[in-house]
């Protein structure tokens, strides 16, 4: 069972491999049969082969995630706030966020669940 | 279901109702059989009977939440980031913690999991 620290320090290599569009660095957080729920309701991603294809399209969209508060971690779960930026149709779109986390006893990414809606969406103006 | 601005009222309300100490306001929200596991890993409180006397505990040690950042709510779940003020001992603490409400047809909290471990404490200084 990973540590509270090893749960917060995968959270950040999450955060990290994803701005830094190294899909290899994200797929390998995960189990080879992990669940991904990105967002709630919407239709499970397994394994790593469909893992890195859903990725794949957020880091093709130019998406980047910023931490809003700190990692909670606790038992095999970690929860963490953040918001997302991309580009979308030419606006530059701001998306809040909250991802949990189940590791499984290897430390690895067992499940995935994203929380988002409509309402979390707002679009970021400027000159 | 209910709709993501019902959702974000109830989560409000859950907030409001503790800060006024409001455990019948509070226990209203959840369904007659809903379950909280409050933090992850600990043994799951079922039915209104054992929500309330849980309830009862924190708002007896003075506990104050306190919204950190946007609720989110999608499909029928919620999530939302927030700190819990209260003194321990006599020691003024701080608590970060995310909460994820999984909501049922009716609209009732079906389902509560709270993230929050021994890292997320802190202990507030002052004169």
């Amino acid at each position: 069972m990973p540590s509270e620290e090893q749960m917060r320090a995968a959270v950040q290599a999450y955060i990290d491999n994803y701005n830094a569009e190294n899909l290899d660095g994200i797929v390998a957080l995960f189990a080879a049969d992990a669940q991904v729920e990105d967002p709630m309701g919407t239709p499970m991603k397994i394994g790593h082969a469909e893992l890195r294809e859903f990725f794949a399209v957020g880091i093709a969209a130019g998406a980047r995630l910023h931490l809003d508060g700190s990692i909670r971690a606790v038992s095999n779960f970690a929860a963490f706030p953040f918001h997302v930026t991309l580009e979308w149709d030419g606006v530059q779109t701001r998306i809040d966020v909250i991802d949990t986390f189940e590791f499984d006893e290897n430390g690895k990414v067992a499940r995935m669940r994203a929380f988002f809606g409509a309402g979390n969406q707002s679009t970021v103006t400027g000159d």
